[in-house]
């Protein structure tokens, strides 16, 4: 993989160009893109004539490649949400988000594969740890690609688990960070209460310093020296099984940190979040029906089943039913912050287990979609595999708006994983 | 005007037909469309088409022509969002609440003007009450067409104050319901936490007809007899003066309303309310330079003047003071919850006075701003004037989530009116 921090330095101190670090990602992409099909749209002539620009020298990305999913507007690119309807679509302006990476000097390198609309139906991405293995989704092109080496940098979008679940899928950092910390202008809204834009890297330092860096925030934990957080343990959630291979890691990696000096607890949900969790469902199809209505309508037999039967669901759920789930979610969200009175972080899997064989299914996201309804920061630390190689990655969520934070901890999480290892 | 509710039933009854309802609409487009210029397309020929193909007979806006402000993307119609540089702009699918309109059966017969992304930059659009004055902005041809009788109905979006202050200025009845009732996908977004999408229509009854069309929801109140609510009178914003005839007004209609068993009290605001005020300007700024980023940085030179200083304005402030500005709206709504503990909701002017003479501005949107930001619905009850007979809006303004109870006191303020008068 491509630590971006890596790059940074090393183009700052005059190691290399920023011609130089393109050349690697595109050697990365010529030996292993025909295997992993990460990529909708390609553009390395483009992105060769952008690095050669004299541009802005003190920007924070300079001449780091960075690639988008393709559920982001890009004037230069054709953006097709992963959906035939919209085959060659070239918006007029780029997003918010790819906006602020183009002014942190970021290099555009291409379009990653989304499954449609940001839901369930697959594209063509393969896992690169394990090419027989789905890559996770919807972000499957930019998490396969950041584990490929194919770009240090990515973007991504989750309303259920779409970032976190592929990140631990191909063992790299991802990061959901607090609900709109980063802007979702130009994001092919699906649901408005819970689409949410992150970021994936090499490791939870490069996600932080990329998330940084396009947030002009103060986000970076590199340098930081890896603070010691109380840390809830979440063993179980009642309506999402782990597979054995998680709960012993899960395990293990509480049993490091504690021996790492956090204060480590077992924590329980209390019942609203399973409660929470169904509203979730209830409140993305409920919307996803209202914002893809225009695609359902005029071209809704050329849309993929799942999108297909999201929308109906949603046609059919009631503006009562929505209500209570909102009103739910807020109760939760009450919740959560006493649950999280005395611990900075929760640590739980990323995912019910190691990604599953084959490339029809991107795989579960029970493990991840109460956060995002509860719109709190989500970091996946990646580091650890079952004993097949396939990586396990480790979930860390921190309070609302304490996005910092949950890096730090995310950064000590990896970091006591990397000394068992 | 043309009541939405009044054609609805004629249409049902089988009075008259929707063909003959848009006949009306093109009768007084003829007339006064060149001096109002509420629109910047129109197309009759194919709403005349759309209404004479045989559709769902149960919609509940089956053969009512619908006006949509220049801000909601339309596949059928261009999108130029009141600016140049999007200029012939065809999106590929139609914005979610357009969607949800056609869903309704509302028949769609043009784009009105907006500002320049709905910002402050004016349009062509004359006030119809006196085409010297401004029709207010930014959703200017919607208020100014539902005024002229153009249209029974229209869509707005209010960042500031860009549906109550237009409606005021016309005379027309204004809807701005709580945050994100309405769906924003495929709406141009300047601010995220601010834009709203709303409508105009005739009365009060009409836009509760209207967004219980198009929303799926409860929101009729025609028919139910018009409760006594509570009502808290905002005789001051500290920010904002209002004009004489407009406090003599507010007064009278307090009168009104007390003498028509309604339980009238005067309320303060606490100070947090004007540190609000204030962070509105932040957000909005700071949000609309993330959200225009891309336009201002290819093609800056060709935006309105105000639309650049705000994206300027924006790019100067810094996270920090955004996120001071957030935790201040958040004390904000939990002021406002204790402050309208007691009453159902907020009697205020819905502007500081009439519409000012002149079309180089629209007019000021400090009665609006607070309400914006603290995301609670908010309705413009039309029917008074001052001496020179120029429209004053009185604004009724609820606890976020309870639209309806907002729209049945509306409705309430509108009769008292209608009985003074």
């Amino acid at each position: 993989m491509l630590s971006a921090l890596g790059l940074a330095r090393a183009i700052e101190d005059g190691e290399i160009t920023p011609a130089h670090a393109l050349d690697l990602c595109a050697d990365a992409i010529a030996r292993r893109e025909s295997d992993v099909g990460a990529f909708v749209t390609l553009d390395l002539e483009a992105a060769r004539k952008a690095v050669e620009r004299p541009g802005a020298k003190d920007t924070p990305l300079r001449g780091l490649p960075v690639a988008l999913k393709d559920i982001f507007d890009t004037a230069d690119m054709p953006t097709e949400y992963g959906s035939t309807i919209y085959a060659g679509y070239r918006p007029k302006y780029d997003a918010s988000l790819v906006a602020l990476i183009r002014r942190a000097g970021g290099t555009l390198l291409g379009k990653t594969v989304t499954t449609e609309f940001a839901h369930l139906d697959p594209g063509k991405t393969r896992n690169p740890v394990n090419l027989a293995h789905t890559p996770g989704g919807s972000s499957s092109g930019s998490a396969a690609g950041v584990a490929a080496g194919f770009f240090p940098i990515a973007t991504g979008s989750q309303t259920g688990g779409s970032v976190i679940r592929p990140a631990s899928f191909c063992g790299v950092a991802g990061f959901k960070p607090s609900y709109r910390l980063l802007p979702t202008g130009g994001m092919k809204c699906v649901s408005w209460h819970l689409d949410t834009a992150g970021l994936f890297a090499a490791s939870v330092a490069d996600v932080a310093f990329a998330a940084a860096a396009i947030g002009d925030r103060d986000l970076r934990v590199d340098g930081s020296k890896p603070s010691s957080p109380r840390i809830g343990v979440l063993r179980e959630q009642p309506w999402a099984p782990a597979s054995e291979d998680m709960v012993a890691t899960l395990d293990n990696v509480a049993r490091a940190a504690s021996a790492g000096m956090a204060r480590v607890r077992d924590i329980k949900l209390p019942p609203v979040m399973a409660s929470a969790f169904r509203a979730h469902a209830v409140i993305q199809a409920y919307e996803a029906a209202r914002s893809l209505a225009s695609e359902y309508e005029r071209s809704g037999d050329r849309l993929a089943k799942g999108v297909r039967e999201l929308v109906e669901t949603g046609f059919a759920t009631g503006a009562d039913a929505y209500d209570d789930a909102r009103r739910t979610s807020s109760q939760a969200r009450r919740a959560l912050s006493d649950l999280m009175a005395d611990v900075d972080v929760i640590l739980s899997p990323s995912a019910p287990g190691a990604a599953p064989k084959g490339l029809g299914s991107t795989g579960s996201s029970t493990f991840n979609r109460l956060w995002t309804l509860m719109g709190t920061p989500c970091v996946n630390v990646p580091g650890l595999a079952d004993p097949s190689g396939m990586p396990l990655g480790m979930q860390v969520i921190g309070r609302f708006g304490s996005d910092r934070a949950t890096l730090e901890a995310a950064l000590f999480v990896e970091t006591v994983i990397a000394r068992k290892g």
